[in-house]
């Protein structure tokens, strides 16, 4: 049995390792519901399987799917090849989120794999979260730890997801206020003893505020769609030009908050700007086919997507990044490209993913390599 | 992706090992249904709780439990301080038969493992079979196999269940022609055929047929409630010297067949008996919490139960041994001490467990060591 420990992962010598570091897998959730994913999810079931295909390029990857799903992923999985295995394991979950619903791995010196539980509350509880009930989702990462062997810590009623941090391996996270501050994740802890949660837990140093995600990004802004680490020291940022965008003010505030802030190691940060795809807005069509129901956030026509770049996954030896049809398509691959010269950079068309809610980094799950 | 293989497992190199060679793990489900376990299923949980604990003091133990399970499963064998590892892992069933639902093993000389996953139809289907739906259970085996990672034989429409049969790793194969020959479970093939299926999946060239099984075993009389082998050339038989018991003729005609049998080898067969236990059936109150269902077979009040010892487990250095509270438990304790010094014999209740339609080798399902 995975133990569940009530210690600390810092005192025990374990910290988060960045997204860079070599994986050993990649966990994913396979899409299902009908009132989230437009007819019967089968687009995003195609989207998805685009992203496992090119992720198993690179790394192995589990694919999480419901009893009802599981004959239909595991046979649409099975006409792929692929370098790597992908494995469908059963697993019932209320949505596709593995990032933020997967466990947060840490590692220690001598190839140690453990992961964090945090309580999840579906991006904001009573209080603004996106569907109900949250029940299934708040096991998934206790469940993976099981199938890997994995100790795990379980923070008891600390609210976090995983597309609300982003570490550097040296001690420095990135997040933002708009999320983590936001009084329908931890209203009970002030912004002191949240950075001592994240502090021990995590094995960092220091946090860095970013003030506020992208624009009605429906996460309350989650740093992983706004600000990613390149290496330690330099960052991306989701960026536009355009001053009649109410994303402008977004970026100008992020901008100037990380260039005065320093990092763990007392670096100034170099930033480099990513453009954002023009702004895209959900059709008539896109909206028609979605079931009505009394669990989840209606998804209306004509709502602005959170569409952004910077919500790529990197994988050993593979950078996936989405696309939007956009002309800034091919600038931001070619802007990755240069930053990561030693991933290769996938697009892969993500439009059916982002009508649900996310991109690619929301819905994947690094499991760090390690001894376990 | 673990492949679903078209090619037949003998020709391959693959083969099954027997029970006593060594384990990387062993499968079992947790047992849930209302309506074959009594008050709930709880008195069952702990039976089972009692066998996996058991089991894992000499292995490593995974237990399959679903959604509504999942919790109940991994916080009540959480506490349990076991020498080996257990993890829970999510799994829908039909019940709680891993011996027939899950895969069958086989190995090649490298080090190599695979499964075969038989159709599965309820012991039964639609003549005579014990419940239905059956097509969560059907499923069992290709899930456990993509977990692990091996790859898959299917036999499209071929109907076994792993409590049909049993191998001595040197090419001879025990089963019952009650069973295996029974028209309820594959009616479109005669027995040469069945035979030929049997040589080419297990590896085996030599197949003998024991007459019947324990009388009212529900499973049509599998094998391994009757008969099994202690080594090559030598098997255990369930007896009885009670001429009034319908049990007896059962007995004698598996002795006259097996008196009269060689193995592949050429090897004339060795018989040790072993005692059953007197008559068991079930009582008022075993039977008056269970829940009436259309999709099981009602378990009545006075049901003779089929109580065997041979119903035990071989796992790495232990043999775990069904205990009935009859004068004969400690008499098959002892016999089997003698006849597998190797092992150490522990004993477990198996009362709720037989009421429920088996016993611990119906419930385990044995994972050969290799480099998968």
């Amino acid at each position: 049995m995975s133990q569940t420990l009530r210690t600390i992962p810092h005192h025990d010598g374990y910290y988060m390792p960045p997204e860079w570091a070599p994986h050993q897998q990649t966990w994913m959730i396979w899409p299902e519901r009908t009132d989230n994913w437009r007819l019967g999810a089968k687009p995003a079931q195609r989207a998805f399987t685009q992203v496992i295909a090119a992720i198993a390029q690179f790394e192995p990857v589990s694919v999480c799917a419901s009893a009802d799903q599981y004959f239909n992923a595991v046979e649409s999985l099975g006409h792929l090849k692929t370098k790597h295995p992908i494995r469908v394991v059963e697993m019932s979950t209320n949505d596709a989120w593995c990032r933020d619903t997967g466990p947060t791995f840490v590692v220690n010196a001598n190839g140690g794999v453990r992961g964090i539980d945090w309580t999840f509350n579906s991006w904001g509880g009573l209080e603004g979260g996106l569907y109900f009930p949250w029940d299934l989702d708040d096991q998934v990462a206790r469940k993976i730890l099981e199938i890997e062997h994995c100790d795990r810590y379980r923070t008891d009623g600390f609210v976090l997801e995983g597309g609300a941090i982003h570490v550097d391996g040296e001690g420095t996270l990135l997040t933002t206020e708009e999320c983590l501050l936001n009084r329908n994740r931890n209203p009970h802890l002030d912004s002191r003893t949240i950075e001592r949660v994240l502090r021990e837990y995590l094995g960092i140093e220091k946090i860095l505020w970013v003030p506020e995600g992208i624009y009605e990004d429906e996460t309350d802004g989650h740093v992983d769609n706004m600000v990613c680490f390149v290496k330690p020291g330099e960052v991306l940022l989701a960026w536009t030009e355009d001053r009649s965008d109410p994303q402008y003010q977004r970026c100008q505030s992020a901008l100037d908050y990380l260039s005065q802030a320093t990092d763990a190691k007392g670096r100034k940060i170099v930033v480099h700007k990513l453009p954002l795809p023009a702004p895209i807005v959900s059709s008539e069509e896109e909206s028609a086919d979605i079931d009505r129901s009394y669990h989840c956030k209606q998804r209306l026509p004509g709502s602005r997507l959170a569409a952004s770049y910077v919500n790529f996954y990197l994988c050993n030896g593979g950078l996936i990044l989405p696309a939007f049809d956009d002309p800034n398509d091919s600038v931001a691959a070619a802007t990755l490209q240069k930053l990561f010269p030693n991933h290769q950079v996938v697009m892969v068309p993500s439009r059916e993913i982002l009508l649900g809610g996310g991109n690619v980094h929301c819905i994947t799950q690094q499991q760090p390599s390690g001894k376990n």
